[in-house]
């Protein structure tokens, strides 16, 4: 439970990523090298990941880590994907996974919540 | 962006689910059953799924779904599971699939976050 002797668990970054090119948001290839190579540059262990193409364009995917997950879902047409990193393995691999996301996927501005999360 | 004009895209519920029997939260398989189980009988139509034992207990997972995504990590030692709802395709999906995962996962104690997303 939240209280204050109790240590958060879980360091949850929910971002709105707005202003992105589309053409990087309309392929599930390139949704998965930038959310695997931001995992992976930010120093998390990947332990599995499942992604999804729309049609015609539009892509849904999630990178599973040892320390919980990183996902997305883009939508080219509006310009935004909706980003989730969620690290039990503390906050600075996230804010580090975040930044290498905002900046590839170019986005030009970007809401960001953090959520600490509590067994 | 968030304003009274722009209706919600995505509703994202973020629980901690405690007091949850620790034979649920040991095996992969279970969490997958429980998981996917949830997400079919709440409505959604799955697209993919990636999950991962932990050695020698423990499991995550993430249901990747037309309309977003479910995810879970177990701590079975806490009797905590750390799990995500998020829904772009309304919030009564949601809902269900949650009611149907506090269920399944027999949670005595659970705290949870309504998250509205904007694109």
């Amino acid at each position: 439970m939240k209280n204050s002797n109790s240590p958060a668990t879980g360091y949850h970054l929910i971002a709105e990523l707005h202003g992105c090119p589309k053409e990087l948001l309309e392929k599930v290839d390139i949704l998965k090298e930038i959310l695997m190579g931001s995992a992976k540059d930010a120093g998390f262990d990947i332990v599995n990941d499942a992604f999804y193409q729309f049609e015609p364009v539009g892509a849904t995917g999630v990178v599973v880590l040892s320390a919980s997950h990183i996902s997305a879902h883009t939508w080219p047409e509006f310009n935004y994907v909706a980003l989730d990193i969620y690290s039990c393995g503390g906050a600075e691999r996230a804010k580090k996974a975040f930044d290498l996301c905002v900046k590839r996927f170019k986005s030009k501005k970007f809401e960001v919540k953090e959520v600490l999360r509590f067994r």
